[in-house]
């Protein structure tokens, strides 16, 4: 089942998905644009900590020109004001070079998580979501700490439109990615082509801190990153999950 | 005036201080090991957003063997459950060789600050609290941003024992700085050391991105950072502001 958080009437409310309609907990059924969206992060409203890896696929780190992969997870946190929603408006700072989109797997924590093995790592998983985690390169003097202007913006990191259900993705590391931006197709990948896999992240992070239901792991994104401009409509899709829609103001 | 938030018979209240005791909102006064101390974030209970600062002493940066002062804030985020409260106990984690105090002015922020000017930043301020930032030296890769291993450990960063009003710390730039371990003396400095002070910091934040209230900003540690082991009794004390005290586990 995919479900979502949205503002309706000025009020919040959560709804699942139909055709690609949302459906309310009252039975109405509305289409995309008539709601306000917000992060899917049931069962929770905020999240406690939400984790971001740099160079987590081996073709966008070559990209970058890097001559290795990381041999352990480059991880950062983000605030939560970064968080957006599904069709809002990120803000691309003024005099800036170059701000680029990422699509990611967003992973949604749905049980307390506190030293899980590899092989129980699925069953701490509420379920999971399109991100698209901007990133303003100017400021970047750091590949593998990013600072905080350049991942830490405000509603710079949209996260939805669902939050889709564990059972409905049997296997999370061979979804497509893609983006287009006005239409284009610029970014291409595949979650097997990451270098840690969602099982081991889920291990290593809750091996020497403890995830909480809500919690947001952002996975890293593929080769095929452009610089955005005000107007630009960037859609970030993961195959089974959703197209998540950003408009750059 | 000073606030706490605490924890009797199960329930959690806010309370104020008096001679050092702790009296509830119901009149009772209580003995400071009579409660159980939550980090003191009034008027929220859960930030949005815990900045850190590394090397904002020069002395500190001098100790760590580094030529120069940044020249620019090293601000890092931390996870919700870094935190921890006033008589509280932290885990050294097993089979690691350093770990460390960092003795710390922390400021809450009091109101929605974005795009502060330095001379008016005070006004954004909720009030102070003293904070004690370990660090496991052992995985500490890069100063410049430390990893999650370094300074992400559940419970690593106890805040307290109160949230003292500005109105009552006319000058938070000239404040004495001090930490005991076992009752021994082995950090001492001042906030006028600092390389960013308190009111660059919240117009260097809020140029580009949101502070809330109840976010913290973490303002670093002066010279004098020593290895503590299980067992030992680490009191991070602040001019005026109060004596925050945690043992190692």
């Amino acid at each position: 089942m995919k479900h979502a958080r949205v503002q309706v009437d000025g009020m919040v409310v959560n709804a699942t998905e139909r055709d690609g309609q949302v459906v309310l907990e009252d039975g109405r059924r509305l289409w995309q644009d008539q709601v306000t969206w917000l992060p899917p992060l049931a069962p929770v409203e905020r999240p406690r900590t939400i984790l971001a890896l740099g160079l987590n696929y081996a073709d966008h780190a070559k990209e970058l020109a890097f001559k290795e992969p990381p041999k352990e997870p480059l991880a950062f946190l983000k605030g939560e004001r970064a968080l957006n929603g599904h069709r809002q408006t990120t803000r691309r700072p003024a005099d800036v070079q170059f701000m680029h989109y990422e699509c990611e797997l967003a992973v949604v924590i749905g049980r307390k998580a506190k030293k899980v093995r590899r092989e129980d790592a699925y069953g701490f998983i509420a379920g999971y979501t399109v991100a698209n985690d901007y990133a303003i390169r100017d400021y970047l003097e750091n590949w593998y700490r990013p600072n905080l202007r350049v991942k830490n913006r405000d509603g710079a990191t949209p996260l939805g439109p669902w939050l889709v259900d564990t059972a409905d993705i049997p296997d999370p590391m061979a979804l497509a990615l893609k983006t287009t931006v006005n239409g284009k197709l610029t970014q291409e990948g595949s979650t097997k082509d990451m270098i840690f896999d969602v099982p081991f992240l889920i291990e290593y992070f809750s091996s020497f801190m403890t995830l909480s239901p809500g919690d947001v792991i952002l996975t890293g994104t593929p080769d095929g990153v452009v610089d955005c401009r005000p107007g630009d409509v960037v859609v970030t899709e993961i195959e089974g999950i959703g197209a998540l829609m950003n408009t750059i103001a």
